[in-house]
């Protein structure tokens, strides 16, 4: 069923494809936002799934998500082996379990020749991203890992002012990640599942703030000013006293195209939200992007007027219009920056399948290069910070 | 099929409820946010539609929505007759043509026995209206009109913070809806299908700029006051010079409850976008909403700091919390404030066909009655504005 | 002493003009102000006062802002009189008592022929005001009145905008300005001498809430816009129920230039500050300024991002640039909005104690028929809102 | 001349304090800023000056500024020993000169006996700031440093709300002051004087950015969290290519109670205006204030609605209260800061010189050991950057 219609892609195979969700069960905050961003455009159907390995709980899973009874797998090996065997198999998975057990689902997939759509981190150790990348490409399989940050029109276009010099030389990023989930002593009370697994490292990964919420503020910056993070010099540790594990990371940056930066992300900020923020200064000017107010984009420059830029307009550069469903002055939000992810995806996909070629812009997804640059700085912060705030190294090559 | 579940809404029936569209074709924009607004929340499925009168375009036009080729149908008589005949047949219709269809449209599903959601204004002429919400009543039909900043979660806080006392006795309101499509002489160059309806009044209603705006910006005010409008003085016309027809209408307001106000709407305010406000002082304090942050509530009171109540927090009371999908600091929009009036309306249709009792909080949707106010409304502010802004009654009853 | 010298105004006279003030003593908020605005930039100093008509306390106020205990006076005839008999007389005084103490002390200033500058509301009747205006034309002397709000660089900056084009014609402006000082029952409690005052009508003139706020923002629109309002429908009361006398006034507007408009001014808003607010909306953008972000005014334009100007910047025109002592960056405040009258007022009075001519960008401060308008503002309003809100004319000629 | 009487300081002397300036002439920002923030409560008045060491100049600067001709100096020597010959003889100085001359001037008063307000960073080496320390101490005279950004009312009342426990234990501070004056090449060019001494390490001392600008994110964050800076890791440079000198210093903090902290600096940032920001979390909440916005300070805390406490209001604490002059809505800007600082100083150097004991809460303004841990830190951070950004100390004991 293809229902909406606002984001003029181009329709390469002529229907949707079929998807298979690992993970997002009941419960589950982030399982809601894949499968709706997965449709939302209608390119893709959510046709199977493995919603627990609990085979009552994987049946009523899948029934709360309108899976047919048969589709509802209890394991990815199943799901892979008995949907290879239809001729309306999947064509993709989307992977939203516990860090821990990225690697596998995606590994799997990626040797069936699915293409993979995967939360973020890629996964919890860097050989384990290098393995799936290179599975990806020898396979040519898209591996779309979803900093969905990434998918915001304005970010967008951010980024494509940026590249055409809009700002000229980028000279200093500053990110930022506040959240408060961590400002209270959870772990003292009754823990969610959720949280319970997060505060694993065995699940986790190596940090829990840098796995959440640094990985999106490293890959977000990176995006914007169209270059990496090559260096990093990191404090990292608990804000919260007693606490096992971290919940801060305030760190130094250098950018391979020379800029300096910053990048402060901590889950114990009490009375912060969910705030995201990403700032580029170039010779000429700068441009911030707040995500509590994602649908507009402001343009500081030298001598003249700071400029709030707006989703929608019509001034707007392609790679940033093409992302938007709504006109100007109607609020879009997280949803839509998912989808937005999700409709590039499957328009690589698509041009793979169909053997076609995919519309430039639709390339530019955070993929499983931008999973291991995630998985690379986690770990080099960390080393970072073990030795004193040393400045080390995290670039891709 | 069923893909969030985000909303806690009770599944009456354990299906989605079928729906066929009336307009919203290519090239709509509305068309594609009422049918993704429908199915956020896996209530309705659109299985039917009437996408336009010729033959061709209705395939064509059914076939981008995914419908199936022989539930395309060319008129609205035609739907609901077809759709009788099957087992599978629609529960209810959704109307988002131009507005002098409406009226048709709606009285025939209602007299069918279908349940109705109408784009606004319900009708072009009162006596239209007070049909509908007459055939509605004496068929225990449900029809909802969206004002869709009604479904905004904000928007409900607020009102329930009015009705609980929050701010005592509400005492001023003051509205405001300004948008910039008319500032420029649009009707000189090419215009699209959308505008030129909108500018012939046997189509688009006695006032375009009432129809379009005002009559949201009234009923949002109502909403959140807690009071209908009782009566108005108006200064409408046009600020465009030489333009045929109306862009603005600045009123003054008094409500039922004694409350006075001011309204000011126009689509020929340069430099806005889609900036419709709603701030109601009390006794004690006072509440502003603003579209453009629609995630937000400002709430300042007497003596102490002023407050930014946020969606998604723990401190909301029950009609805002319930009307939100994603968690604090992450950003919702105009698709979910559209969804969930269609949430609420699936609620109630499924409370009526199980003849079970749907929940009270999501009997608060814009409904026959409100429609009716509201071309009340915009008659009367016509009427004032034509006798020298006198003070001209606009009470339902 | 002069101290300050930001200010580059050209200082014609080689001296500070002698000024004697009228009013603002022992607990005045705006007598301070007037008098640290009046010696900023060390184009006055006060020298004389009449700030009580009881001797003793007369003296004690004399000497709490450093008079010599001979030049504080208990009468503004026995300061003139005194003033003038004296080498080093005063030049000007400064009036800011109660509103219906203006009138007399205004008139015999400008009959001894020394300069005024006057609070606001010039007088409580019409005639009045009348006659003030022609005494300051006849004997050619300064007669400024304290719309301070007009002494703010950027909204020089928007008035100066406006005249020059960059909105094109005006089309619509909208004033606010709410404060919440009356949003109590504060008649019922203890009374401050001031608001003692404020509320005998025999004193405050014919309308509280209009004599206060709503001359305010009268002024601010036409200043802004460049045109004068030429009529008036209005709807006045009390919002507090019981009130005796007005806290609000909600007005429609016709401007002589063909605009229309909005005004709605209340004192009993809970939750307000001091806000006031002007916006003017051109055939192709629109103005915004914000009295509690006074250091900036926002442009948004058809077609183009919105701007946020500020103050202090090179890019502003001479009328704002002038009108700054701080680079950009450095808040200025409503200290220096009332500095800036005062400026401007000295710089006229010196050119007409030398003959010489005025910087002409000096001549744009608030003066007798600014004032006189106001008084007419408020007379029109009064009779629109007894006659239901009938437009009324309110044009000075 | 006493002028304002808004603050409600005690006037322990029955007169002014008599002030010698020093530096601050012709083409001077800060100059008048200083003059006017201290008369602006009649504690001071301006009365002998050293302007320039040319003899013509020194006579042309003093009358500007409204000097007796004989009070206007070449030498801080000559003005020291003129001054005490006579009764009416300077009680204090007020350092406003390139960094370079503060600590001979400061010096030779102190040694005289004066009291002292000097403009940051105190010196240009910490062993000259340690003498100046210890001859206040020693001969028991007030010696103020002007952090003004500690002057404005919401900053004190962050302070206030740290101490008393609003926000809990503090666990981190982020701090950031971003210019734009040396986003461009302004060395290529016609340079100014100002520009001149500050591109002149001699002069300026060993780092521009952070004697300009990081020294006042380093009080200022300090003062907030009512804890110092006890380690720091830098990456100092220059954002230009090719610049010499640094334009950008970026650090982490560690603070003596625990905290931990980021200190972001830069002139270089196009797009900025003066932008310091200072942002403390704590156990149960956070405080932010904005330099741009300096009459507002947030307050977010867990669980409940963010809040922006207002200046002027009621509920502030004592600290903010009495730094305020104007009621709430009417804005204060910078130099009410300044002069909130000049207003401290002189209830402290009055309170010396009459043996009585001045309002504790006049006591908080920025004294000579901030301005020593000022220096300390400036040494500490470039250090640690030239050590690859190894922690490093800069504790005062």
């Amino acid at each position: 069923m293809t229902i909406g219609t606002h984001n003029p892609v181009r329709d390469t195979l002529g229907r949707a494809l079929r998807l298979g969700v690992v993970g997002g069960g009941t419960g589950s905050f982030i399982g809601p936002v894949h499968r709706s961003a997965a449709v939302l455009d209608g390119r893709f159907e959510v046709v199977a799934g493995v919603l627990s390995s609990d085979a009552a709980k994987c049946a009523t899973g899948g029934a709360a998500i309108g899976l047919e009874p048969s589709r509802a797998y209890v394991s990815v090996a199943d799901m892979i082996a008995a949907e290879a065997a239809r001729r309306d198999g999947i064509d993709a998975i989307a992977v939203m379990t516990p860090n821990d057990r990225h690697f596998d689902a995606c590994r799997l997939a990626l040797l069936a020749g699915l293409h993979v759509v995967c939360d973020k981190p890629l996964t919890n150790l860097p050989a384990q991203a290098r393995e799936l990348v290179r599975q990806a490409r020898e396979r040519n399989l898209v591996l779309c890992v979803t900093h969905n940050y990434a998918g915001y029109p304005m970010v967008r276009q951010a980024r494509a002012m940026v590249q055409s010099g809009v700002i000229g030389a980028v000279r200093m990023v500053c990110a930022e990640y506040f959240q408060a989930g961590m400002a209270a002593p959870v772990e003292s009370g009754e823990m969610t599942p959720k949280l319970k697994w997060k505060l694993d490292h065995a699940r986790s990964g190596p940090s829990l703030v840098m796995g959440d919420i640094g990985s999106h503020a490293h890959h977000l910056a990176a995006f914007v000013c169209g270059s990496p993070v090559c260096a990093v010099a990191a404090d990292i540790g608990a804000l919260m006293p007693g606490r096992r594990g971290d919940d801060y990371a305030l760190m130094l940056w250098r950018f391979a195209n020379g800029a300096r930066g910053t990048c402060s992300v901590t889950q114990a900020a009490a009375g912060a939200e969910n705030n995201l923020t990403v700032r580029v200064y170039g010779e000429t000017g700068m441009l911030e992007w707040q995500h509590l107010m994602p649908n507009y984009l402001r343009h500081a420059a030298l001598g003249v007027p700071p400029q709030m830029l707006g989703r929608g307009e019509a001034y707007l550069l392609p790679a940033a219009q093409r992302a938007s469903r709504l006109t100007r002055g109607h609020p879009e939000g997280f949803l839509e920056s998912f989808a937005n992810l999700y409709a590039d995806a499957a328009e690589a996909m698509a041009a793979r399948i169909a053997c076609t070629v995919a519309d430039p812009l639709a390339l530019d997804f955070p993929d499983g290069r931008d999973g291991l640059r995630g998985v690379l700085f986690i770990e080099a912060a960390l080393l970072s910070s073990a030795a004193g705030g040393a400045w080390t190294d995290c670039a891709l090559e």
